[in-house]
């Protein structure tokens, strides 16, 4: 039954054109209904709101004081005092009190003098008529339109409505939102059984947790059904129950391709129309969008596929401008800004690409680092700053031309953190926490490049920080060298971070029995490199060629992984036998070490930058004892010397 | 018992510094919890998350095809294809799927080629390792740091620790926000009688409410307590029993200032330390700041004045930032702006006042218009677009002169609205309403300042709309004559939108008999009049100069009101006898109506926005059968000619 191919791609926005056309024109949209107001808050008014009271209801005195009827006072003058008689001619009244029959003016307590006695009180001025008064309707006045159609609720929006006696607003329901999670391996995150997921027997199911958050944030009701298996009927039962449930959308997520086990188009299509089947948009193009029907309801569906990257461009792209447009709201747009690619950021031709990025103020420009790409990196989602659109007639953009991007932080978040490019280490991380435990306007954010990267982005003027540990092969000296063949003319500083123990990482026991480097030769041990201009490579160059070890004498030298953590897990796995990094990531998977040396793993920061006030605070981090106390306790780390300027380059 | 002076007065910045600082030094700060990730949506990180799982958990196929050896395969090429058994050399595989013990390549189905029958396979091409397969870990490594201490979570943040194996993250706990209102006519909203709140007998509570929804927003939790009576034992009874009822922080509303029935500030002091009293902020002067004890917990107490309007000033500078330094975030922070104010700005020296204003964008600039600022005009907090801070060491802000706003609505949406200024009528509230429901991102704001104001506007450049009703006393016809007058130089269109009825506005049964403008100078007849420059206030002139009636003759024709309802609501409170305004006024308050003639109420548009999109909108709602339907309801609108270009005026 599964179709196999897709319908003519569309363009996001035209699927997004299609989707919203049928669907208001075809579908009810979320009706009204009266809220109370302590819950109204986030709400949209579906009719302009009338003040049912006058706000004053009264006039009422604006000042503590005496209530007074204005023209009897007109005589009143320095020369010529007035005594009144309280309870006769004057009453005491306090600010917002109703003024006493008769009254039309206020004299404030610090205008008055004393009289003969308590009863009486004597004035030197006259009252002018309607002073110190706040007026009936002042504010509002009863039947005027406190409040447009579509206002959305807010604080402020209470107090208007509140003062006008609207307790109970006629406002647009939440439009409740039906998910239903499908596939036969697919298990609860509460149900998962952790051995279950790491044989792969079973898979974590939380895509209906990132949608609800979504949806709750846009303003619907989201409730997750049951998961439903691969299987075409099961699905179609499934979609009817929700639609007969009273969704008024329903999202089904995975099985939205055009593979053997993927059903939703073919439901969709079944059960209604199948509006748009593939959209030109990586991640993202698997989306399937139609309306069905089932119990006398005609509701709008969407396929979502599985991957949480693709399916939040699917959201993004399709059900949020629904639930916009039901509120009848503009879609909420991020703030965008010009940015400037460090790398060449490819795109395929034909595919609009959303390319997350990081993001770093450097000199007055932003610079953006992009981040991996695959649609399953769920890494990615939670670790961007910003999302570069590639066009769809593109192949790419270049290095240092900038393009626009949406912001997904607040733009003064993102201006004030430092960029870090380059090697990256734990302890990283860890800076990152302690900078904005002690002020949450600082943070590091890091990308992941390699010594070299690092070096090359501190060249361009790209980053604030670069953690490296480049060994000159001759002197034994760790970076020096290196800054000096790579930041001519750039005066930086070299800060060490710390002494990191590098070895050997193998499975617990060490069953291959490596002990040294030229174990890693030896018939039936697989090695697991790390990538070229990383400072882990350098080292490992370093030993071969000392060692006299040929490189093609390696099994899996050319298998490369990107961070010592991805090293050691391809240890754990059984990819690979052996591999370099440093202890505190085998210790981190329980994985045996083979110690070959102590690095010095140091931080270069231009000397334009050493003034900046983030970077105190990151030397403050750095030379604290509680961060010492920390990378301590995660193994392998020689923090002694941590923060010192181990060298100012003087860029000659 | 209650002081009758503030201490000696604090900036709002040297307020908010000894605030924090005492508050963050001597009290507790709400602890940590742990919360399920469905649950966990806007929380903040207490700590850093590390990853309990890698993600994949597995190696897996990253396409749908079959699982290979991939040494095996070494050999196979176009010239020398290769068959492969399914079962023991290949094992068909899905996305996402596990691969089968000893395989480490995917070939994808569309590489594949036909074998001799269903058991078997061909290929042409070496699978390379890896090749493929997204490995374990390639996303995150177990004890890998996902996200940093102090992140807030969103959905993507779900997202990384539902993958990574967190479905119980340690976020800081919700400060619980106690609200406590006080006053001794004060009644819940829920509770309040028409009758009493019409007289003034009691006063409807509703700052807790927009209190509550400031705070959720903010991420706290609000209680709102019983409400207090003023009176200093049973507030200090109210405030320990919020204090040992577990609250982090109290909110007294109301009772804030120095008079005699202001017990806050003493309370506060009598259970422990007034750190404040009396801030140099207008709105907002009487709050009162302290730390307080009891029940063995110490925690911060906020007198707040009960005016809404000083009432929020309050929480924004006081509540709103302790609570982000709770949560380890920044406050949040408002766009800003350069806007350039229509009027002239008062402020008083020593002060720092806020003053809320509408913006228009009008040829390339934002203009603002200040609203009344009473601290009880609680329209001008949901009618306002922007707050202008005026500094403390200043006595005002010239017009034209540009200042810095902070924004309260998304720029976008201000940007796109349509500025009237000038004279108001109703039917420009429902235009706006009608406005936004065909185009979300469309709207009409307005502010009224009289048809001399609207034309004042215009030529100045500073309004898109003027409304206008000014008759020439010579020709009897509308607005020519003054746009001939006050616009020369600035071609302009004359559209109509209604014929107005004006009248004379009495009491029901129109006990004083007035018929005609001579009944206003009769004895015992008491006048509202309109403001100079309305063009009300033009007719009435016309029509006295016309009877030869001296406006001396007139009692209360220097009591003036801003609008048409306003007047209504002074006959309808029994201030006045008679006021002069249009019918649906008098029909909306249910006063009795003497019709004194037809009006043209137009809108003056210069010709340089004539082209605006949102103009060819605006008018294409005037000229709609639903606004004339919807006016025509409203008693005493001709909208036979509504939206007819009755002029179009060259300058001259």
């Amino acid at each position: 039954m599964a179709r196999h191919t897709y319908l003519a791609m569309k363009t996001p926005a035209e699927a997004r054109d299609i989707w919203l056309e049928n669907v208001l024109r075809r579908c009810a949209a979320p009706g009204e209904e009266r809220v109370p107001l302590a819950q109204a808050a986030h709400r949209v008014l579906s009719r302009p709101a009338e003040a049912l009271r006058s706000s004053p209801a009264f006039h009422g005195a604006a000042m503590d004081g005496i209530a007074v009827r204005a023209e009897q006072t007109f005589t009143a003058s320095m020369r010529d005092p007035m005594t009144l008689e309280i309870g006769r001619d004057a009453f005491w009244v306090n600010t917002g009190r109703p003024l006493p029959e008769g009254c039309n003016a206020v004299i404030k307590v610090e205008d008055l003098h004393r009289g003969q006695d308590e009863g009486h009180v004597v004035i030197e001025k006259a009252a002018f008529p309607w002073q110190h008064v706040r007026k009936l309707g002042e504010d509002m006045v009863a039947t005027e339109i406190l409040l447009p159609e579509g206002q959305e609720i807010g604080p402020c929006e209470i107090g208007a409505l509140a003062a006008g006696g609207v307790t109970w607003p006629l406002v647009w329901k939440l439009p409740r939102v039906a998910i239903i999670p499908s596939g036969s391996e697919i298990v609860s995150l509460a149900d998962a059984q952790e051995a279950e997921l790491r044989s792969g027997q079973s898979l974590p199911e939380f895509n209906s947790l990132v949608f609800s958050a979504m949806l709750r944030d846009a303003g619907a009701v989201p409730v997750t059904r049951p998961i439903a298996p691969d299987d075409p009927e099961a699905l179609r039962r499934a979609l009817e129950s929700a639609v007969e449930g009273g969704a008024d959308l329903v999202i089904m997520n995975a099985g939205s391709s055009a593979g053997s086990h993927d059903f939703t188009a073919d439901v969709i299509a079944g059960m209604g129309d199948l509006l748009v089947h593939g959209v030109t948009v990586m991640p993202g193009k698997p989306t399937a969008l139609g309306i069905v029907s089932a119990g006398g309801r005609t509701v709008p569906v969407i396929g979502t596929p599985g991957y949480p990257v693709s399916a939040i461009v699917a959201m993004e792209e399709f059900v949020l401008p629904l639930i916009a447009r039901w509120r009848r709201q503009e879609p909420r747009s991020r703030e965008t800004a010009e940015v400037v690619p460090c790398n060449p950021i490819a795109s395929r031709p034909g595919m609009e690409e959303r390319v997350r990025v990081k993001l770093g103020m450097v000199g007055g420009a932003l610079y953006a680092v992009p981040l991996p790409r695959g649609a399953g990196t769920v890494t990615s989602l939670s670790r961007a700053d910003a999302i570069i659109a590639v066009p769809r007639d593109c192949e790419g953009l270049d290095a240092g031309a900038p393009v626009t991007a949406q912001l997904l932080r607040p733009r003064a978040q993102i201006e004030s953190a430092l960029l870090a490019v380059g090697s990256h280490d734990n302890t990283l991380d860890l800076i990152d926490s302690m900078l904005r435990r002690r002020m949450p306007s600082c943070r590091l954010t890091s990308a992941h490049v390699g010594s070299m990267g690092g070096l090359s982005a501190i060249r361009k003027g790209q980053c604030h920080v670069a953690g490296c540990h480049l060994l000159d092969e001759e002197s034994g000296i760790y970076n020096r060298s290196a800054m000096r063949t790579h930041l001519k003319g750039v005066p930086s500083l070299l800060v060490h971070l710390v002494g990191r123990e590098q070895g050997i990482i193998v499975m617990p026991g060490n069953p291959k029995h490596v002990t040294a480097f030229a174990d890693l030769a030896r018939e039936g041990v697989t090695f697991i490199n790390r990538q070229r201009g990383s400072g882990t490579r350098v080292l490992l160059d370093y030993e071969l060629r000392k060692n006299g070890i040929a490189w093609q004498d390696i099994a899996g030298y050319r298998e490369e992984e990107y961070t010592h953590m991805n090293v050691a897990a391809a240890v754990l796995s059984g990819r690979a036998d052996a591999g370099l990094g440093v202890r505190s990531a085998a210790q981190a998977l329980g994985l045996d070490f083979v110690p070959v040396g102590m690095e010095e793993y140091d931080l270069v920061i231009p000397a334009v930058h050493a003034g900046d006030w983030r970077i105190a605070a990151l030397l403050d981090v750095i030379r604290s004892q509680e961060f010492k106390a920390a990378a301590d306790a995660m193994g392998g780390y020689d923090t002694r010397r941590s923060g010192e300027i181990a060298w100012e380059y003087d860029g000659n």
